[in-house]
């Protein structure tokens, strides 16, 4: 039996547990996981174009665990009244390959793609930032100015989109936190002053939302939304106006903002500055930039918190997607002792034909664990 | 919401439809998407190594649909109880990217093994071939023999197995669908006079169960069980004896009985031959051999075929995978109207206390579609 995590268990999770909480938690454990990065066998996503998207699949393992994330990218899913980015994903023995837990990723994306940059941000970022612009207020902004407030204290939010409604909503939700938002009719205006600039827009395009000019010393800058081949948000030239970090470089190299630079354009892997191993900033006026775009490790940390939980939590359901047999070699016969007549009427009567009515007892278990 | 099919409702299937219109089916869908072999978006499959086993991801498109499977291969887990191959896989939308089935694979997968291996040999194989010797009786060799018997009419099977209550279980599950088996005591033995060999061994080893020796003129050799990079089951000089083809040429030399040849060693891509572009066997005394490795096309055909049969009886459940929103952009909300107040004691208490009790109505329907 797989252990199953619906959205709407995910979202009882959170709520229960508190999103503080599980952004906090999710950022620990992407840590602690960065800190074994050499413990890892890594690779860059498995991506399927298509005129209107990306679907992709994210796969990674340790010695003991192997998770894998489905994710799409359909920035016109909005005309559907779909969310751009969904998601699940699972976790699997390495010793057996058993699937151990699928789980909704759509929220858990959200939360762990937040507690990313809050922990890139940690690392890099001037210490006592207070204010964030966010260039983007759509379903991953929530969780970006949350996680800058839980994890580094931040409490004044600059907000800008081209949708206004997306603002709003943004808006509503940040008021119950007791932070501070501001709005602003341009990019260049909302990013004037501030500590951190979080982009984090849906267009499949290269943008170029932040240019040379609204970079101002000692900013960092947390670029979320560029993350697919022909997808970027900041300008080249902005790239070069401080040390670059990534997550998995041969991954960034293709999908992050980088894809506009050279192949030896430098950047440096974040989990060498988590480890000690580099220098993250090295002064107050530099100009630090985060080019995130998403990497397997994360999603493996962030389905490890959520199944922790969930445990101790005791919530979820479990699907039967392997046969359990009492001979696994006997695959044949968990389809049940009367195939064969079946199997002889059904394959005389052809593949359209009505099937031999035969009872089954079985029923596919769907209690809480 | 994602429709959901266990294993348990799969065997229904299986048992309700008959194992021979599911086998017929399967291989129908298949010959129709290698007739389509370029309209998809094809790669080598993505494969995490441990010293045990392997798991692999085996994604595929076309303008339509998407497909992955996730299978693993862990040779010793007959020590746990548990299959060698367990999978499961999706079915996608290409335009939004929503998955619209979750279903088990394992019983899936040894149907469509079976399937192109039997779609295979009608291309290849001479006409009227009557015996077969399976070399290999564990979990997949019921479905091999049936493949055969349905689709090109074999009814005499020659077994053999290291381990001999493997044989027993394939004889007694084939003894109810009116075949002949014999038993032999070696490879060597059970090959002797058939007009098709088919190896479909466990061990991850480079072994070489066909030698040249073995082969007699006008044989088609079926090789099912060299499917990764350091397992294999036919003598490269076997392989130098006729015609080899191949599904998807990348991933098979990598991964079929090919890898032990040069890389310019010839191979015919087998869905060439489907479309009458390639000939397939020219004559009859000629040695051909399908080196069969199994390709994400023959699951994305497969979980079309349970799809369109499941949607038909109306079988199957639901699964929650995705959160539904009146307004995508607001996934935050999906969270729960109540989540600021639960979100700040839990973000007070940190993330390993016990939770404010937030009672949630939600629940994860799963009911039949």
């Amino acid at each position: 039996m797989t252990h199953y995590l619906s959205a709407e268990r995910v979202a009882e999770i959170i709520q229960k547990r508190g999103i503080g909480a599980c952004i906090t938690g999710v950022a620990s454990y992407i840590n602690q996981d960065f800190l074994r990065w050499n413990s890892f066998d890594k690779c860059a996503r498995v991506a399927n174009h298509s005129d209107v998207g990306v679907i992709e699949l994210m796969p990674i393992a340790d010695d003991k665990s192997y998770a894998f994330k489905y994710v799409n990218g359909h920035p016109s899913n909005y005309r559907f009244n779909l969310p751009t980015v969904m998601a699940f994903g699972v976790l699997a023995d390495v010793e057996t390959g058993v699937p151990e837990l699928v789980s909704e990723l759509t929220l858990t994306t959200a939360i762990r793609t937040a507690a990313m940059s809050a922990v890139a941000a940690r690392a890099l970022a001037r210490d006592n930032c207070k204010s964030m612009a966010i260039i983007g207020n759509g379903a991953q902004s929530d969780f970006q100015a949350l996680a800058f407030h839980y994890l580094l204290g931040v409490d004044t939010f600059h907000l800008y989109d081209i949708d206004s409604a997306a603002t709003d909503k943004l808006e509503a939700n940040l008021a119950r936190f007791g932070v501070t938002t501001k709005r602003f009719s341009s990019a260049k205006e909302a990013v004037k002053g501030v500590d951190i600039i979080t982009t984090v827009t849906a267009d499949k395009t290269n943008a170029t939302i932040i240019t040379p000019d609204m970079v101002e010393p000692g900013m960092h800058i947390n670029g979320v939304g560029g993350d697919c081949p022909g997808k970027t948000e900041i300008h080249g030239d902005v790239l070069r106006m401080g040390p670059v970090f990534c997550e998995f470089e041969p991954q960034s190299r293709i999908e992050g903002d980088m894809q506009q630079m050279p192949a030896d354009f430098p950047v440096t892997e974040l989990w060498t500055v988590l480890a000690g191993k580099v220098a993250g900033r090295t002064s107050e006026a530099q100009v630090t930039i985060f080019d995130s775009v998403g990497f397997a490790l994360e999603d493996y940390s962030a389905l490890r918190f959520m199944r922790d939980v969930a445990l101790e939590m005791g919530l979820g359901e479990t699907l039967s997607l392997i046969p359990a047999m009492d001979n696994p070699k006997n695959l044949f016969g968990f389809i049940g002792e009367d195939v064969a007549q079946t199997v002889a009427n059904g394959a005389t009567a052809g593949p359209t034909s009505a099937a031999t009515s035969v009872t089954s007892a079985r029923s596919t278990p769907a209690f809480v664990v």
